[in-house]
């Protein structure tokens, strides 16, 4: 199926079936759709944390809000994104680039001095605006590779980030959570929303064309 | 292909070839692709621009910090989000929501409520945040539409969004621009990126795993 098929085709389940696992085999694609993301300068920002554990997975539905899919779901997914930019992480990312390309550093050289101008001289808050955006990246072509593996999803905001950041001990790692996805298979018989209609606004207000 | 054979396709074009010219089929799709991205409460926080007027492409450039792309791109896209939340703008998406799926408008009145009550109550720097981030996930999936129908692609925050929603006319929409997407046909003997290999962070290093 195509891209629109299985963005059609998704839809944000709100019951899953506790019984049902997602294959190894399948998650590993999940990560890996967001692994390849392209991001802003290829820093990739932003790292995934796949939850499995069943007694970790009940502490986090009272930070998500009391919402059980957490518990039920097969594995879940949360995107967390640099907490602020450092010389050293940029540098990690160059370092890497030129050894992989086998280039010279001074091809690179002026861009790295450019980014760390830019990044360094703004506050942490300023920092993960600009990293959190990147995640959203990343999460949205999780959403399609499940989609395209038929794996149902949850994209979710709707946790307190501070508690699951202490939870999974995120800050040590520099990390800040920004999004969730549980992974796993609709209980149709008992989802309110499996049988809606997707309403999206029409193309004609969607789009703005200067031709 | 599927999807990760796509992401392993694409790369963030430098040098389009300006005679060729991406059919409109395929830009319906790259663009139809992010109005069925998942976004926050279903808000769909953003909206896409598609340009293909030369005049205005070229203008862009300079606010584009001279990146020739622009201008040889065949079509530009420009993914801006919500200025900030109004209760206008949430009702018309409940509005539509309730008479598409047939609904008594009951049924999301207490949502409708929650979401105002927590959006009208920022501010409208703290509302960007929120709907810029929406516009990534489409953002993310056009490009990967766009690898899909191997049509080539850049995607670009390298601009001065003041100025290309001061030309777009954007304030007056209530949007701020967030990113471009320049669309084509690499010019593969000129692009000095093509040839080079696609850098990531180890799988190893990408993810963090609770069992």
């Amino acid at each position: 199926m195509s891209l629109l098929e299985n963005l059609k085709w998704r839809y944000a389940t709100k019951k899953f079936d506790a019984t049902k696992k997602v294959s190894e085999d399948d998650v590993n694609k999940i990560v890996e759709a967001a692994r390849l993301a392209p991001t802003s300068s290829g820093l990739q920002q932003f790292r995934v944390i796949v939850v499995t554990n069943q007694e970790l997975k009940e502490k986090i539905v009272p930070i998500a809000w009391g919402q059980q899919i957490v518990a039920d779901c097969s594995h879940l997914l949360v995107f967390a994104a640099w907490d602020k930019y450092t010389a050293e992480r940029i540098d990690d990312v160059f370092n890497a680039t030129v050894a992989e390309r086998q280039i010279p550093y001074e091809q690179v050289a002026a861009y790295v001095e450019r980014l760390k101008s830019i990044y360094l001289n703004q506050s942490a808050e300023e920092n993960f605006v600009h990293t959190a955006r990147q995640a959203y990246i990343g999460f949205g072509l999780s959403i399609a590779q499940a989609a395209e593996l038929k794996v149902d999803a949850t994209p979710m905001e709707g946790f307190t980030s501070t508690d699951l950041d202490a939870l999974l001990g995120l800050e040590a790692k520099g990390l800040k959570s920004v999004t969730m996805l549980p992974l796993g298979y609709r209980d149709a018989a008992n989802d309110w929303l499996v049988n809606l209609k997707k309403v999206r606004v029409s193309t004609n207000d969607f789009v703005i064309e200067y031709r």
